[in-house]
């Protein structure tokens, strides 16, 4: 059995965006040198997310807006966390619902995707370098 | 280390249902003679789930009207992802919710399952052929 | 390859309640001699979660009432699944937008974590025992 290890950074300018990593994946798999096997891709920071959809800006549009009625950021008092000093409660109950983690499959050496696949980093509260990690195992 | 990959069509004549896929991921478990390791089980399709819950049909109806609550089908035009001409933006939400993938543990030759575990296909945008990816590794 | 596999028992006293087990986890990696991989830890009950998220007490509270707002318990006859005689309908609902399972990296040994990354059982239909499964592979 083969591992592979590797740490990506992301540093978002804003509070929330989605950022796809897809390219940066594929090259990760492709050094590897992993035929077969199984990919995780995971935010290593609580108020972010790591999911896969569409590439598609509008829909990227639609999932911020829904995220912000089903979760809002304001009134930021309504959060017990932010009693603490932060004001990012909002952006913990935003990455349960889009998820820590993915799990791909590597076939032939290459993410064994649908047609549409990509992955995403969705970040919630950016304006700092976060880290996603990669570890491949399989042969 | 053996690896196993195999795809599961599913063509769901209405828009939107749940399908218990456990007896074909159990044939398959079955197939690939891996008695140890991890099963991974995912949608390929960005409007469709794969998920683990209860094989109740009022647990499943509950799901349905639940999910057409949080992000509503109608009307089309309140998502930017319709602009493109699709109607389908609320099953790329939906999908968020229920998940794209489960990662199930192999013992003895079988899924480790709790009494009540059962792997289920989400279909939101259907009446058209869709695929499941299931990859096994392990012993 | 290898593989190591334990199951862990957890009976909450209340209908909810969120349980940090990063410490049992730990162990359990340790006891697995398995230095990289993947651990998955998995609730084996489908109206519980494993999720990742912070150990900070208003936090944790907050995702208990943002998931009371999103799937209410009461009144307990709005959902099909308690015709059955259950009452526990809305549980099956939160088990969702938490997730049923995490997939963690093993590296040199040690679960593979951010800075703020604590593994959660999240029961939300306690007062009897219930499982979760902890599946490690890799080398």
């Amino acid at each position: 059995m083969k591992s592979f290890t590797e740490y990506l950074i992301f540093n978002v300018k804003n509070r929330r965006k989605f950022v796809n990593i897809t390219p940066e994946i594929r090259k990760l798999v492709s050094k590897s040198k992993i035929l077969e096997g199984l990919c995780l891709v995971n935010a290593m920071h609580i108020t972010a997310s790591v999911f896969i959809n569409d590439n598609e800006i509008g829909l990227l549009n639609d999932y911020d807006r829904w995220l912000e009625e089903l979760a809002p950021h304001e009134p930021t008092d309504q959060y017990d966390h932010n009693k603490t000093g932060e004001d990012n409660a909002d952006a913990h109950l935003k990455r349960q619902i889009m998820g820590r983690e993915t799990v791909v499959a590597i076939t032939n050496g290459e993410l064994d995707f649908g047609p549409w696949e990509q992955i995403f980093y969705g970040e919630f509260d950016g304006r700092r370098p976060k880290r996603v990690l990669v570890k491949i195992i399989g042969e």
